[in-house]
């Protein structure tokens, strides 16, 4: 069970197939194997120990796979690191882990340079580009086409693969320790449930920093399919991608389905070998996937949910339930059954079981669960208990296993894709002076899927615009995490009678009439 | 990545849906869980404790499923044994694991009570029946009765799950050490393989006791689908339970195919429901796999290859390949392509990887391959090396990465699915007074795939009969090892220039005209 496995038995089965593709460069099997084997080389060669973490910051092309790989190759850890955390959070990334290596593209290389000088763990920069740079960063091809290939470190099961950086509740992201095995049953689950096959090709639309990214890649590779990659998801790119590179396949996250849906180009395409659509990661209504299903006549749909915790794979809606029955039935609004690698239950606040159709905790167990947070006993204790990972998502079982997901139970708000946790946005707003209390939660927005949406009550004798608290919260988080919108107002917030504000009845007004769909 | 996982998913998903049925009897997954909770209650009552071994010698039947995943349930480890097995080979294989409770069915209570007579270890007889037997034998059913459900083990990943016999080359079976991680891996190839779905109910015709038939237990539990039981394979109750238990499925070796397309019955059954067909574990003609395709045209069939100490799967021929297009390539011969959880090489004798095309021994390396063989260290470090199990078969690779099985290095010949190893049938042989040297060898059956056949050469002053032989084999092995025929001769068997008996020279008439398919 190990991260290599793909890579190794593609290589063997097809070394000549094209394997990573795109409109500037094509690599077989036989050849990024070879890239590969020299990339963990000369990481070696720079004194990259076994355990030792290696980050990317970059947009998503073939050299991202290769980071990937190559690092599990050397018997290192991967970081893979938002692109679009703020400096502060990117400086608490790599502390945090001590991370020894950073590759950036050509986007990336100010942030990485900087990085470079503030973060003492850093040995070395590495500049991932076609554009040799000079300086201090040592670049990526050179290392390819200096280093001898060195043989794969061998590592598997329960060994550290890398550290997967979650949205934290205390203002920083969590490092999720995920082992080889976990990465690797994820991967298995999501092959078997998009029936991957070696000729399959998928496109990388979502950020591969993302675990459901990456996921993707792990999966499409361990079936011996083929990676095409597009810089950045922007709907003509993607369509192109289906007809030029013959993309079979992809995984999208709402908002990206949405603006594939508004693209004049897709009339006029031919999707019919664009063959199964996997999403998730995001809230979507109904009507956008009806219409989905109506614009992609040829295209399977197949429902993903989990976290990052899961290495991330929960659950899976197949295609046979995206239906006129599984419209009628409301199967559709769930977030399918459990995948061969996992248990479910829906537990109350004593951890015992609710009986079927009553919402609690959903709690999942299995071959791809986390090892731990990074450098976080506390936060490991709460969330892995006996094997199990409580989600901190609420939701309800049907008769017949399918999920319905109600709530967030760790009010984390979902917009475009990423992660936001309200505690860590709502610590901010409430360091800007003259506030009384504050609560951030996600109401729907056509185009994120969420926004998030602050309520502030301001103390007596101070005034406050809406305007100033945005520029604080820019200052010190990333943009996705900043409110969108701020109601400003003198009433306490509600609360229950534990003094616990009620987001359910913050929110309500806001969903009201959505045919709202949480994955 | 534990054995009762699919168990307990699917008493979760489905708990009122059969689970366990026969023409006898019927268990929901709700009872089966209950019942397999109870039975590892009362093994543990009993004095099991965690690794303990536990032996069943049985026909099939749902106490078999039970036995099972109750022995992981309990923390113990399952030893599945060989019903075709002489009275010295059970002995040995007890003595040898030091089983402590054995559970035994009607057909075998007998042998079982001279073995708790035999085997020190054994501390305890089960006796699995619905007739309450009096005397030393503890009652199954008093146990699952009469005991309080335990929490599963939890036992997991390398944890030692079973200690699976195969046949030994040195007179008696090896222990092969099969941990959770193998053969949940094994089996999730599997069910993928066959596309299991909880719609799914397979008929289980091979014995339980065999790695192939424990295999389709494990893959068909695990991805939710339900197991019909029937007692020992005979075509007319097979076709009855496609028709009348609602078999959709199920695993066959060829012997068992070929007497399934003599069945009158199969012309006047609807086996249109009765939708994938695996077969594997012999050599089977091309003929029969024609026929069989076109008595049953609503099958998909799947060829299967592997070996005990694989967990067992090694490569799937998808039902893809069974078609006009893969005769005429002739990739229908071939045992398909590696599944996603192996890498497989074909190297010379010296280790190296050969080029495609060119035959040498295969060996495979993944997350399903066992932990050695029980407490035979020597033989475990020659099969076991680097991570790869070096399977004794000789094959080929083509450029697409098929595998084609042209010979047994170790000489083992497969008789209507067991495995002979030559060199044990060669030491009993030769144990006969009067012979000079003898060879064993497989020649073509129609019944069997393969047949014992002997040569032993006789020295000069002395008058030997075939029967004679045959009957001493008979006093020392299983009868399914013993010599089928046996070629009397005085003239020395062919050598090569090392004194090593060339058997494909031996082997080659019996062969020749016929269109072998080796698996």
């Amino acid at each position: 069970m190990y991260m290599t496995q793909g890579l190794l038995r593609a290589s063997q089965l097809q070394p000549d197939m094209p394997a990573l593709v795109s409109s500037k460069n094509s690599f077989t099997w036989c050849e990024v194997k070879t890239r590969v084997a020299s990339l963990a080389g000369g990481l070696k060669d720079l004194g990259l120990k076994t355990e030792d973490r290696v980050a990317m910051l970059s947009l998503n092309s073939h050299r991202y796979a290769e980071f990937y790989y190559g690092v599990f190759w050397a018997g290192g850890n991967v970081v893979p690191m938002n692109i679009r955390w703020s400096m502060s959070e990117h400086i608490y990334a790599i502390n945090d882990s001590e991370v020894k290596f950073i590759i950036v593209d050509d986007n990336f290389k100010d942030i990485g340079k900087s990085l470079f000088q503030e973060c003492a763990s850093l040995k070395g920069i590495i500049h991932a580009s076609d554009n040799r740079a000079a300086g201090e960063m040592i670049n990526y091809e050179d290392i390819i086409e200096n280093s001898l290939p060195v043989e794969d470190s061998n590592r598997s099961g329960e060994d550290l693969a890398g550290i997967f950086y979650t949205g934290g509740t205390t203002g920083f992201p969590k490092g999720v320790m995920l082992p080889h095995r976990a990465l690797w049953t994820s991967a298995f689950c999501f092959g078997h449930a998009a029936n991957v096959t070696q000729r399959d090709r998928v496109i990388h639309a979502p950020p591969l920093f993302h675990i459901a990214g990456s996921a993707m890649l792990f999966a499409v590779t361990l079936f011996g399919g083929s990676h095409a990659f597009i810089d950045g998801f922007e709907p003509k790119a993607f369509i192109g991608a289906i007809s030029e590179l013959n993309g079979s396949m992809s995984l999208l996250v709402p908002t990206m389905v949405t603006m594939l849906l508004q693209s004049p180009q897709l009339k006029q395409t031919d999707t019919t070998k664009f063959t199964r659509l996997l999403y998730g990661a995001s809230p979507m209504t109904l009507a956008i996937l009806n219409e989905a299903m109506e614009k992609l006549p040829s295209t399977k749909f197949i429902h993903a949910y989990g976290q990052t915790e899961l290495g991330p794979l929960a659950t899976i809606l197949e295609p046979e339930y995206h239906s006129v029955e599984g419209a009628e039935s409301g199967v559709i609004r769930s977030v399918g059954r459990p995948v061969p690698s996992v248990e479910i239950e829906i537990v109350d606040e004593n951890g015992l079981e609710v009986p079927r159709g009553v919402t609690g905790e959903i709690k999942v167990k299995g071959a791809n669960t986390m090892l731990g947070y990074w450098k976080k006993p506390d936060e490991t204790t709460e969330t892995l208990k006996n094997g199990w990972v409580h989600t901190g998502d609420g939701g309800y079982m049907d008769k017949e296993g399918f999920i319905y997901v109600v709530d967030r139970l760790k009010d984390m708000i979902i917009t475009g894709g990423e992660n936001v946790y309200s505690a860590e946005v709502e610590n901010i707003i409430m360091q800007f002076p003259g506030l009384l209390e504050c609560a951030v939660v996600g109401i729907p927005s056509k185009k994120w899927g969420e926004a998030v949406h602050a309520f502030v009550v301001v103390r007596d004798g101070f005034e406050v615009k809406e305007a100033a608290i945005m520029d604080y919260c820019r200052t010190q988080i990333s943009s996705f995490k900043c409110p969108r919108t701020i109601d400003i107002q003198t009433n306490p917030l509600p609360k229950s009678a534990a003094g616990k504000i009620q987001k359910f009845e913050l929110r309500a007004p806001f969903w009201d009439g959505h045919d709202r769909k949480i994955s």
